[in-house]
């Protein structure tokens, strides 16, 4: 049973603005989205950030989260990496007709929860309705706005020879909860989603640490696709330590199973943070006193040897360079 | 033959990196883009308009534009109907695994020549492919933000009686040529969508005339389910003179044909500008003498009585109630 999404209800008319006002202004509202007008108008200082997502994760429901909570996540996190105080979001939904609209209102629900908890606002929104088999249940775009707090905002090119390479806590978690959960498989502990918002941790490194030179969140791809990104970009080399790295032993044995490699996995709820070594032990104190940020560690350093590349050494001490994520078909992890 | 779109390539790594590389940043490079960061860093001044759209048109390609230059039309008018001077666009594409990758780039190309003469620029995308029959061809949402330039934007909440409105030009065009390009219909004399950026004749409106108080542009929904978000945004009644309606004959025959009514259809290029009556010869001196507001004309004004209410007086003298597009499916417009 349950009530299913009509074509109608995208088209702009009547049954659509039912809608909105039913599902979307119900849960979002704010005085800016409230005026539904063609733009939101707001009023933010300074220089700004903002980045662009899509997400057309499947399932749209995993332990840990949904596509709702993880559209809203994975934007504030794009703003925070530029050490940027997230502030308003745009959502934009692709929705097959016949989807569940409980399942709407639920996802719908998630994501305001987690636009609240990361202090963000949703201040415009669209709503497309496909027809059946034309699209797969729902996809949503957010784009971010964000005020940079810095005046020196952390970037993938300022990463120097020196600097320490710092993850926020375990890799992989994501990834292999997605991937499990569509070969419906199970594992002995439980293993889920890391998504959350980063955006608390990162103002407090940008705070307390001016001199963060990257910071970074490694979804599609995984570190090792995120590190190449940031080593071609700065043209510096990066050193990993293997052992050093985190990895929880569920997702580890999860890996093994499916033949997957934990550094290329998608995580959406931690961040890599390069800044200069002196300063590392700071950073970790800063980073482990919040529960995002917990499980944090010095994984490696940045180099001038071995421009544009990563290279690990492994517990046996051999050496392997890690290229970018390649040839494998991981599609709508995010 | 032909290319076609791996899903690979939606993967993040290295596939993913080569079509942002070949096709994205090769047509819409600009420096902001080009950083790469997991967010755009830009500085705009003062209050911001901004909008999100996402397009799902069905055809991609239709005599008139593309999806492409579609996503940009569609998102720049929204800025600007806030008096607001577009700036920036992101872009999110979803695309289906087997596109072809000739189309992708057409569509590109044609999304850069539009946002170029709009005077845009895109500072953030991302990309997600979805596997065969997850999502149909191409899906692309955009967000724009733009500098406001009036001290008192324009709303659809500023209408009041003794106002005139004025739409731009004909009507119906958009819709009319995409359900007929779909149906495979030709008629006697060639249809073709209005998709164009209004910013340029928004601009000049809000420059020469300060108190404009309602600029939008009637797309999915139409005239008609436009006017009437304004009559209830507004508490004010809109009294519309039929015979004064622009409407092509090729669009109103073809409408005919179909059994459509235009003034329910979508349109791509126009706008409705409301604003003291007194001031009406002016705006239409200042539409008419650009491109796109060439066949501009005052159709109604707005009253006390009928708040929330659109009334058409036809051209035999009758009068009817013009409510919200209802109960009509025409999914996948815009």
């Amino acid at each position: 049973m349950g009530n299913k999404l009509l074509l109608d209800q995208g088209s702009g008319g009547l049954a659509s603005h039912r809608l909105v006002a039913d599902v979307f202004l119900r849960h979002l509202a704010n005085p800016v989205l409230a005026r539904m007008d063609d733009a939101a108008l707001i009023n933010p200082k300074g220089p700004l950030a903002v980045s662009t997502d899509s997400f057309t994760v499947d399932p749209i429901f995993f332990p840990g989260g949904d596509i709702g909570c993880l559209a809203v996540h994975g934007t504030v996190n794009d703003v925070a990496m530029l050490g940027a105080k997230p502030l308003y979001l745009t959502c934009g939904f692709i929705l097959e007709e016949g989807f569940d609209l409980d399942d709407l209102e639920r996802i719908v629900a998630s994501m305001a929860r987690a636009a609240k908890k990361a202090g963000v606002r949703v201040i415009a929104g669209d709503t497309k309705v496909v027809g059946r088999g034309a699209a797969d249940k729902i996809f949503i775009n957010t784009t971010g706005i964000g005020e940079v707090v810095s005046s020196r905002p952390p970037s993938g090119h300022r990463a120097r020879p020196g600097d320490a390479v710092i993850v926020s806590g375990t890799l992989g978690d994501h990834g292999l909860t997605i991937l499990s959960h569509r070969q419906g498989l199970s594992f002995e502990a439980p293993v889920q989603s890391d998504c959350a918002s980063l955006n608390r941790l990162t103002l407090k490194l940008m705070q307390r640490l001016e001199r963060v030179h990257v910071l970074r969140d490694p979804t599609r791809g995984g570190l090792a696709t995120t590190l190449n990104e940031i080593a071609q970009q700065s043209g510096v080399g990066i050193h990993l330590e293997e052992p050093a790295i985190p990895v929880k032993p569920v997702v580890a044995s999860g890996c093994e199973v499916l033949g997957l490699d934990p550094l290329y996995l998608a995580n959406e709820g931690k961040l890599i943070c390069i800044l200069p070594g002196k300063l590392a032990d700071q950073a970790l104190a800063v980073m482990r006193r919040d529960p995002l940020g917990r499980d944090a560690c010095v994984i490696g350093t940045v180099t001038a040897e071995n421009p544009g590349k990563v290279v690990l050494r492994t517990g046996l001490g051999g050496r392997r360079l890690l290229g970018m994520l390649e040839g494998e078909q991981l599609p709508r992890i995010c």
